[in-house]
């Protein structure tokens, strides 16, 4: 299975998504310090990746302190440090949180192996995650279904296999997919450079679309289903996912398709009964302006670059998790299925 | 006022919109065909603009007829040919009917000034529209009304104001008008680098948007207006615009935010009864795989560009023309507005 980070000897290797689809380069990170500049700057992204990432970050962390320091300071710095790195996702939270229990049970001398450990863990345990999430979301699926999806949901956001995309891949080896509608995903084009550059190494059959192209598509009966992934769920089922993930969700709504979230129980944040109080991340204004070099928009112009929106719960026809598939009313079905 | 054409001598002269905002390249144009290309790549865009420069071409055609032909015959040959470069917008046919109409009354030996004096008319007509539109549509906009758009509906779509963004440049010249909020306008960034050029120009406030930022902008409660142009409109008030135009339909609806459309009543085709006959022309791929020669796909991605979208006109707030406002019954207010 194609993995986008993974440990070797001691580093974390990492494949840099601001270079796909242009070139593969991998990169080999030996400090959490970097770790956490690879979560700013995207080259790793998607929101269990996020977490995974910051998993083997704290190992780094506990395998290199900085002079002066003990492994366990060093470790609690490097969470810190994780912490301020993105806000919106809260599998990274999570992971950090995880980590942190172990780190606090593990003896000093033990701390970098049983952190290691836990990482690998967490990893280990995303993937079987979304295997499970392929089984139950493919089975949602109508044979030949035409899926319209937005960001990247598939391996490079995850430990493998993904999330909604890969709920895809699963639909796709069962014979059950028709063809994937994919937004480009504006400003970053996670659709347009990495979803893309997925779907081509599987051989599953694809369009790309200028994100607001979404619109006629419905009007013209070309989409059975959306499927999306989520950065951070809470309680009532509101969720923070992907700029435009709101708009396909109203546009599901209005057009009579259902609209299914994939992700999983890390995702979910149960401190929340409801969406408002997710953190959105503003994001700087160049990438909108002149995404990857490309300079469209005249000197002097301003923009407003937020990464995420907010989908209220009641446009959600389902939520797919490893545990299995979640039904409204969420405020009582998500703490139940959560729950042990 | 700044023209985005104009005649000059025995040339048309045409801003190049596909250097904007790079360059301001003025082309000069001898022969119908040098327009009808510029037409088709999008040099002149917008369609009261896409009319007067279709109107220009004839003049030019009576003026260079090729060997062998005479000035009608060489108007006829360019009329079929300029009506084979976009499908979409009306006005290119309604100007292309109207020279027309001039040019059977003509006598062979006064041609070229008799589609001089037309195009010039139907020009100088554009303006006038242009701005009795912006003061009718001004007074719909709340005090420091902050306005959303898509696409450029300014002086380059146009013989010079612009529709929905001229009634923005009376507001901000009545002092009515808060912030502009600009769609980038994927694939072909008219907002991100035409619209902006222009707001820049007028020192009017504004922010580029993703496309898809429109949504948590609307959650957000940000938006007191939109307003949009028009390609064509049907009798009962559907329309066909930039593609993006339904979806800021329908989110304005769902939030309760007017929704009005600016256009002239040469963009009113009341020869059909709805807009699903409209044709919707696409465009080719490259312009989303790799936008202005920066390839953001991986090379094998497919991508579907159309480049307008329908929108009933039942979430159509009111249609502001230069003989005024026109609200639903649209099936009836419409044709009785534009009668006469």
């Amino acid at each position: 299975m194609f993995r986008p980070l993974f440990w070797e000897e001691d580093h974390l290797v990492l494949l840099d998504q601001t270079r796909l689809p242009w070139e593969e380069r991998w990169l080999r990170l030996a400090r959490w310090e970097e770790v956490a500049e690879a979560i700013r700057t995207l080259r790793v992204r998607g929101a269990p990746a996020l977490g995974i990432a910051a998993a083997y970050g704290l190992a780094l962390a506990a395998l290199r302190p900085k002079p002066g320091r003990t492994p366990r300071q060093e470790v609690a710095e490097a969470r810190e440090g994780l912490r301020q790195t993105r806000p919106t996702a809260v599998n990274l939270f999570w992971a950090l949180e995880r980590m942190g229990r172990v780190a606090q049970s593990a003896p000093e001398e033990a701390l970098f192996p049983a952190l290691l450990a836990e990482a690998r863990r967490i990893h280990e345990e995303d993937i079987a995650a979304n295997l499970r999430m392929g089984e139950f979301g493919a089975a949602l699926l109508p044979p030949g279904a035409r899926v319209l999806t937005i960001c990247n949901t598939g391996a490079l956001a995850t430990g493998g296999h993904g999330t909604a995309l890969g709920i895809l891949r699963t639909a796709w080896s069962q014979g059950k997919l028709g063809r994937v509608y994919v937004c480009e995903t504006r400003p970053v084009l996670q659709g347009a450079r990495l979803t893309a550059w997925e779907l081509l190494r599987e051989g599953i059959p694809f369009r790309l679309l200028a994100d607001f192209a979404v619109g006629l598509l419905f009007r013209r009966g070309e989409v059975d289903a959306v499927l999306v992934g989520a950065d951070r769920i809470a309680q009532n089922g509101d969720f923070a996912n992907k700029l435009g993930t709101y708009v396909l969700a109203v546009l599901a709504h209005r057009h009579g398709v259902p609209f299914y979230v994939a992700a999983p129980s890390s995702s979910f944040d149960l401190s929340l009964p409801a969406g408002e109080a997710i953190p959105i991340e503003e994001r700087p204004e160049e990438e909108v302006l002149a995404p990857y070099g490309c300079r469209f928009a005249p000197e002097g112009a301003r923009a407003w670059n937020p990464a995420f929106d907010l989908t209220p719960g009641e446009l959600v026809t389902a939520f797919v998790t490893e545990r299995g598939v979640i039904r409204p009313p969420y405020a009582r079905t998500i703490p139940a299925a959560l729950s042990g």
